[in-house]
């Protein structure tokens, strides 16, 4: 077999056997296959497309090029959760511990924020003595135990999938929902869950912009997981505005433990339910979505959930007490006003910048080799349909540094929309994808 | 400027500007834009073409990544003649001392041959002590002098080309007509030459199979010329079959000799007139074309052409006893003929496969580093149209390694394909471009 062959088949509009999928990956993660012919293949496949049989093949192939996690020693129905990223997106630091606190075993492996958009490693690394580098052993004993680990993903995992995404980022070949899917899914069906819920962001601040291509790239998703034996669900969630009012780690860490209190935003928290619903039905702990939603209520309300985030703290090395009091978590001294220019209503927010805003911050890492600032951020107090008088609020940034303050706050001043009429209202979940 | 964002913009099937394309060329040539990048860039440009401003501007880059030849100091209207390259192509060696015997200055740049397909310099060797790597001096000098020089292309001139050349001949993106134009003509462009003409090969010995996207070559190859103030001709001409009737270095500069003697196969004759018209009326050494086969038509008559080669193996180190006594040329001693298979008539011939068994007898390169056998080849009695009976000699192998010339036969006899009835003529000259 020769790569060049395989390339012009494609550059042809042929579909790739499987064979040939599974030997080209297997030569590029061996570096038998140089950059330049993938790069020429990968665009190809940009103008191509790949059909659903080679999307699976390319995604098994990726998967099985490096580690494939064994969880049969965890009890129960595994069940994983995956965001394709967003600004404010803390909804794993929610769902984890609520789920969980139900009984529904969570062995979640979790990545660092990378651009505008967070992560929820660096997050858990709020509070302070947070272990994510867990061994295999530790990571399914304490699942066993308190039903719940969090670990940063290794680089063991899938790393035909790591070569391949660091060479689409420097050839402009990210966008192609086939390798999208695939990419996301090798990782997905490496975690070993049973179960994985999948939330596919939309609008201007999700890498899929296209509310009509989210949709796709889900139900792509739930294809390859199902082929591969998995209960599968999405859903395809609103990224037009922050989800929540926080963004930056402290500050979305404090949000998510009010959400566990009962006291999350509305767009955060139908997020949190619609996954959850599904989480709970996929892995049988829940008939329906009706009795799903009101058992997660339930342990938001007496506490379960909190009590569960405060265990696992505390299973990493953390401090449970920061759980109960979040005042503790260290937030940035220095704090400035973004206030409305206008009269009239928030027609909407430049999602993509403001997560920019947070990186100038600090708060997000430029390349992977950035060093992050855990404490800065911005509270949103108005977003898309709030009404405004000019001179309001809008937001607060927690900010280390004068000068990176006031790049942020040009930013964000320049990242609201205003229109004189109130705005329709949508939803935050945009699709659900069971079939 | 990043190259990223040309990538993006091509991949939009946007061109890209003048500077954008100096820019990437000149980055690629120091080693500043990565093959991977480069090669993503390439597969675009096969998906999205690149528009007649753009591919001039990618041509003048390449041109102008190397050295330019000054010809100022030779006398004259200087022609240069092109082909894109085939098997038994043997004109250059007829034309060159044709035209130049007829007082145009012919400084000439060859190739070597590469693949199913020779090279002038490899064939100018077979004159022992020829040298074709000349100084600039020593190669005005004689052009000055006698009206004509050949030398090996040096790798000085475009070496953009070259890099580009090398990467899509390994990444499937050869065959694309922005591409291909311009490689030729930045070339052609950096020799230096005040006229080009072109022979653009088309069939099943020829890159471009398709008639119709070789015409498109043509005429995309005259204008870029044209914009570049250099007077252009291209004729499209049949390659599916070899040209004449001898293929390999010793036995086509035999065939060579004896056209200059007016004993020139109709096929080849056709070809080395139709482009000598071109070069004399483009240079103004004649009227009209007219004029100019009827002068070319005398030099060989009066043996005039003959002596030009002459003059130009001694002016190079060769012997002239060799032109005048071409039997002193080294021809394989083992020889083998290949016999017809049925009745009927010659219905074509698979001419690459032809080029691969001259290869395989050691005739040619299959990579740039192999060393060549000079002195074996492939002699036919029969070509396409040609009446046969079973029995008859079609062709005779002349070779060194017994193995090597098993597998030549059984290819060469494969080669050949029968028709009960006799099939259509078709002409050599397929198109003419001049306007």
């Amino acid at each position: 077999m020769r790569m060049y062959d395989l390339i012009e088949k494609k550059k042809n509009g042929n579909p790739l056997s499987t064979e040939e999928i599974r030997w080209m990956i297997d030569g590029y993660t061996r570096e038998a296959i140089p950059d330049y012919q993938m790069a020429a293949m990968l665009m190809a496949v940009c103008f191509c497309g790949m059909n659903a049989r080679e999307t699976y093949d390319l995604t098994l192939s990726m998967r099985d090029s490096g580690e494939i996690m064994d969880l049969s020693n965890i009890d129960g129905v595994k069940v994983d959760k995956h965001s394709t990223g967003g600004v404010g997106d803390k909804t794993t630091l929610i769902l984890a511990p609520l789920v969980a606190s139900l009984g529904v075993p969570v062995a979640k492996m979790s990545g660092r924020g990378l651009g505008h958009t967070g992560g929820t490693i660096d997050k858990l690394e709020c509070f302070p003595g947070f272990r994510t580098e867990l061994s295999m052993e530790e990571f399914s004993r304490n699942v066993n135990r308190i039903k719940i680990a969090i670990a940063g993903q290794t680089a063991a995992l899938a790393p035909a999938d790591k070569k391949l995404y660091a060479l689409r980022d420097v050839t402009a070949t990210v966008s192609q929902i086939s390798l999208i899917a695939s990419s996301i899914m090798s990782k997905k069906l490496a975690c070993g869950s049973d179960a994985v819920v999948l939330d596919v962001k939309t609008g201007n601040g999700a890498f899929m912009k296209q509310e009509a291509k989210a949709v796709l790239l889900a139900k792509e998703m739930v294809k390859i997981g199902r082929t591969a034996g998995k209960k599968m669900a999405a859903i395809v969630t609103d990224m037009s505005q922050p989800l929540g009012n926080m963004v930056g780690n402290s500050l979305e860490v404090i949000e998510a433990i009010e959400a566990l209190k009962g006291n999350g935003p509305k767009d955060l928290m139908d997020d949190v339910y619609a996954l959850g619903q599904y989480m709970l039905t996929l892995s049988g702990y829940a008939a329906n979505t009706d009795e799903a939603k009101e058992k997660l209520k339930n342990a938001i309300g007496t506490g379960k959930a909190l009590d569960k985030l405060a265990e696992l703290v505390e299973a990493q090395g953390g401090d449970r007490a920061f759980v109960y009091d979040p005042s503790k978590l260290a937030v940035a001294k220095k704090k400035l006003a973004v206030t409305a220019k206008e009269n009239g209503y928030i027609s909407g927010m430049d999602t993509q910048d403001i997560g920019t805003a947070c990186m100038i911050l600090g708060g997000g890492r430029e390349t992977k080799q950035s060093v992050i600032d855990l404490s800065v951020g911005i509270e949103f107090k108005k977003k898309t349909n709030s009404p405004v008088r000019r001179g309001d609020t809008l937001a607060y940034l927690y900010f280390n540094d004068e000068k990176k303050g006031a790049q942020a706050k040009a930013i964000i001043e320049q990242a609201y929309h205003y229109s004189a009429d109130m705005p329709e209202k949508t939803n935050t979940i945009r699709a659900v994808i069971t079939e």
